[in-house]
């Protein structure tokens, strides 16, 4: 990809599911040892599965984890209760094992990768400038392509990035319409001036960037950051490697969105982990058309929720392999 | 427990929590690296982990899936689609490693023990007469206490019983009000014919046995059967011994009622692990005050939507036990 315009091409070209992959399983479901439907959304995972993996028999022998890290320089408006030193140090932390999502990415058996974005070059303050230079973009959106494997059964994505809500706000407010005051939430905890400089910084940067409106990709390089261009590729990537995957919350889910306003469907091959906590996320979550896993009220970031739903779909998939047949198990079936 | 007295005398004086434990969890709760309260109900688990288990770092080295068998006379009203048969060749089906729960048991790590009561004398048809007389009641109800291994970290509780979503809704409408219309639903997918003869079949019983009404042990041994019996014996077995209890779907959830109506708080050390199909389980649901973990449209019983639940414990647990403090990990608090 050497110019956004090869982005949008692939775009307008996304790999379809796998029809016939689903029809097995469904059919697959309809002898297990169970009332009809009765695994509710289990099964609806399963086919999920089945249609991106484009296996009848979906497996998660391999799962993966991408936590991307970015820095941001609309944080000079005071958008976060924290500095933004403390993303190096969290990436740090991940390093050692002791985060959130190291613990839940035992639990949840899968693979963690944390891939830090040029953290000491912040972007740009996009109440200022575009966020990213079209070279930044790229350079983002590839480090996010080539951070997929191929041969990934399940990918989750997520992020850390202080002040990294606030350009999640300004997409979703660019792609959606509305302003700050409908996207902007506290992050990770600002108190109310704070939440008003946010809001504030998000109108500043709406107007400036009035332009990219109709372009989803130059309001992601515009109003985004490094993580969430990378964010973006890697989901891309996946589409093409036939890997579904998990988006974690507010901020992930900002940064995919432009793909779905490229083209319907191009996040098909996602569930949404999590409804976070965070305040705009019910309403992008809507606009997407993705039913959240899980609502837990979590707002962390980190792929924490998306590793959280992992052992979800294993309970899915170990069902739909391992249960017997009313055949295989002499169970009368309803008359 | 020779009488039914002694079970609400039991109710009257229920052990509390440790509210020291509690403390001490919120305590390093406050000092891991992620902003404070981010990981939402995940942390509120732990606490309710640690008030139950009486222990400041909850733990899950034994995790036991309970699963309560009955059969009940009420199905020769053709309140089911499934002949009552199936319930034995479910219990076959359990041993011999073919269903759901099975899977199910083995992604949440936890140990499966079926106990079915006298499948082969069935629940008086309680259109016509009490389900059970005061001595079976009992039977059962201790059959309940004494399955609960009491060095169990936490329990999950689930049930097989062809037709018994219809003594569940019985002693939903028994307790709550409201009649047959209120809370029967499809069960395992009866269809509208079923379910007006369920309905009537509640209805006469809610007017044979109106007598019992005041009395929630009565309305669960009235209205009630043997399996339901053993979840309300094992839920209460379980509060005695320390054991956080999960709840699994509409059976189980109006099987525990009646220790609610005894003694409010009876419930404290259960969570609903999900909110079932079946249509009066919000209605139960919101009466008790659980709020459940999931919503995935499952209405299989088996405790499997308990056992879908227990990996969302361990990572709460995980991360609690696991992860680094700022100071530890040289991370900047919020200023």
């Amino acid at each position: 990809m050497k110019t956004i315009a090869d982005i949008a091409a692939l775009c307008a070209s996304l790999p379809a599911g796998d029809a016939a992959a689903e029809a097995v399983v469904r059919a697959r479901q309809a002898t297990l040892t169970k009332p009809p439907g009765s695994l509710g959304r289990l099964e609806d995972l399963v086919a999920w599965l089945a249609t991106w993996q484009r296996r009848a028999m979906p497996r998660l022998d391999r799962v993966e984890i991408l936590v991307l890290a970015g820095n941001h320089g609309v944080t000079a408006q005071g958008v976060s209760p924290y500095p933004a030193s403390v993303t190096a140090q969290m990436v740090g932390n991940f390093a050692r094992g002791g985060a959130a999502i190291n613990q839940l990415a035992g639990v949840a058996g899968a693979v963690l990768r944390v891939i830090p974005l040029e953290l000491d070059r912040p972007t740009e303050d996009f109440t200022r400038a575009p966020a990213m230079s079209e070279a930044e973009f790229l350079q983002a959106v590839a480090t996010g392509c080539e951070a997929v494997s191929p041969e990934a059964d399940l990918l989750c994505l997520g992020e850390m990035g202080i002040g990294n809500t606030t350009p999640a706000a300004a997409i979703a407010a660019a792609l959606f319409g509305g302003d700050g005051a409908r996207w902007a939430g506290r992050g990770t905890g600002i108190d109310d001036a704070g939440l008003a400089r946010k809001r504030a910084a998000i109108d500043a940067a709406l107007v400036l960037h009035a332009g990219a409106r109709g372009d989803p990709l130059h309001v992601a390089r515009a109003l985004g950051g490094r993580e969430l261009a990378a964010i973006l590729g890697a989901t891309l990537a996946a589409r093409q490697h036939g890997i579904p995957v998990l988006l974690d919350g507010f901020v992930c889910t900002a940064a995919a969105a432009p793909l779905a306003r490229l083209a319907p469907g191009a996040l098909d091959h996602t569930q949404l982990a999590h409804l976070s906590a965070e305040a705009g996320h019910r309403a992008l979550a809507a606009e997407l058309g993705l039913d959240p896993l899980l609502a837990f009220g979590m707002r962390l970031g980190e792929a924490s929720a998306a590793a959280l739903a992992v052992p979800l779909l294993r309970a899915a998939v170990a069902c739909h392999t391992g249960m017997a047949t009313f055949a295989e198990a002499a169970v009368d079936d309803r008359a």
